[in-house]
């Protein structure tokens, strides 16, 4: 049975990637999984029907047959957990994966998180220019521990895993502000994850939404 | 084999049962599972022994022979998958009750966390009072959408999980700030984690750890 996800119908990024939906089509790809894409405006995310699906109104959502998920951790878990490629055979090694993607979306992508609100919610108020570098300290933080733990491993634990996926995209997420350069190994990491082929198609799909334009033509 | 976890030796909450370990500890009581704790001071927990269990330098940690875990939502659902009790039979059920523990570690703690935050760490800050309400208003648009979905049911989504047990806690960690109690359905929801016997059983555990009193005598 073909998965629905949904997806924003017009982007904050205008297709650089980084809503969550990438990392639902990432892990979709990586497991070969064909799936339709429901895109939806900001006004109907906030509406009953979406909210019947996602309580906190938000994409992505994740449909197959009498199924529906939210939460982009747990959709790319269960995806996982059905698909070879993105859990370790091994019980020891997919707890630890499994950690990873917990790691990515509380440890990590919260500070990260913090600092899109303090750009974008509070970018007007006076303490916004003051206050930015505590925010960016934060960040900096988890950023070196991971940096440390990473070391020039190639992945966080062994072979790319579903918790790799998790990490890279929240990493992304910092791009546009230039922080992850400051952590060359953290930004040759996201660099690995970008350059797989499942994150490139997966890339390309969520940009032809903005675009309007098909993938492979 | 008997697991160790680990705890703050010495607790920001004093016994209030507000830190992470509080949720492996409940997780094993609801499983039955006995288990050991270590305690940890604060500067052993940035010591490279400690940050090799836990890259981020944080409590719990979950050791079991050969595997360690850190990340307490990864720990409670590899105690949820090799324990009944925690997560539904159903393979539809069990994906939704690992969709709230996503959402209780991301969606709902974050924005709670940044109220500690703003407390702890820019309480003294020029722009505290005035940033204050901004930080508890996107709190309550959460607990609002929360308190819409779980209506006037006891539990998320049917029996009692895992999903539960992680949204309860991370609720709890409001406690202190009142404001729980502006929901009187989620006060209701959390209050009937806290009646659990296995709840009592984790909070009468860490308590002790403070209170230099066994629990049970």
């Amino acid at each position: 049975m073909t998965p629905t996800i949904t997806a924003f119908e017009s982007s904050p990024d205008r297709g650089q990637g980084l809503a969550r939906d990438m990392r639902v089509r990432w892990a979709l790809e990586e497991a070969g999984q064909p799936y339709e894409v429901r895109l939806v405006s900001f006004s109907a995310m906030k509406e009953p029907a979406h909210r019947a699906i996602h309580p906190f109104g938000q994409i992505p959502t994740y449909e197959e047959g009498d199924l529906a998920l939210f939460e982009s951790g747990a959709i790319v878990l269960h995806i996982a957990e059905h698909h070879a490629g993105l859990l370790p055979k091994d019980a020891n090694a997919r707890a630890r994966a499994i950690a990873w993607m917990f790691a990515a979306v509380s440890t990590v992508e919260a500070p990260i998180l913090d600092l899109q609100t303090a750009k974008f919610l509070e970018g007007d108020k006076p303490w916004s220019e003051q206050r930015l570098p505590l925010v960016k300290d934060r960040i900096r933080k988890r950023l070196g521990e991971l940096s440390d733990r990473l070391g020039d491993a190639d992945w966080l634990d062994g072979a790319f895993s579903a918790g790799d996926l998790m990490m890279v995209h929240a990493l992304l997420r910092l791009k546009p502000s230039g922080m992850l350069d400051e952590y060359p190994s953290l930004a040759a990491y996201a660099a690995r994850g970008e350059a797989r082929p499942a994150f490139k198609r997966a890339f390309a799909a969520q940009l032809a939404v903005f675009t309007g334009q098909h993938p492979t033509g």
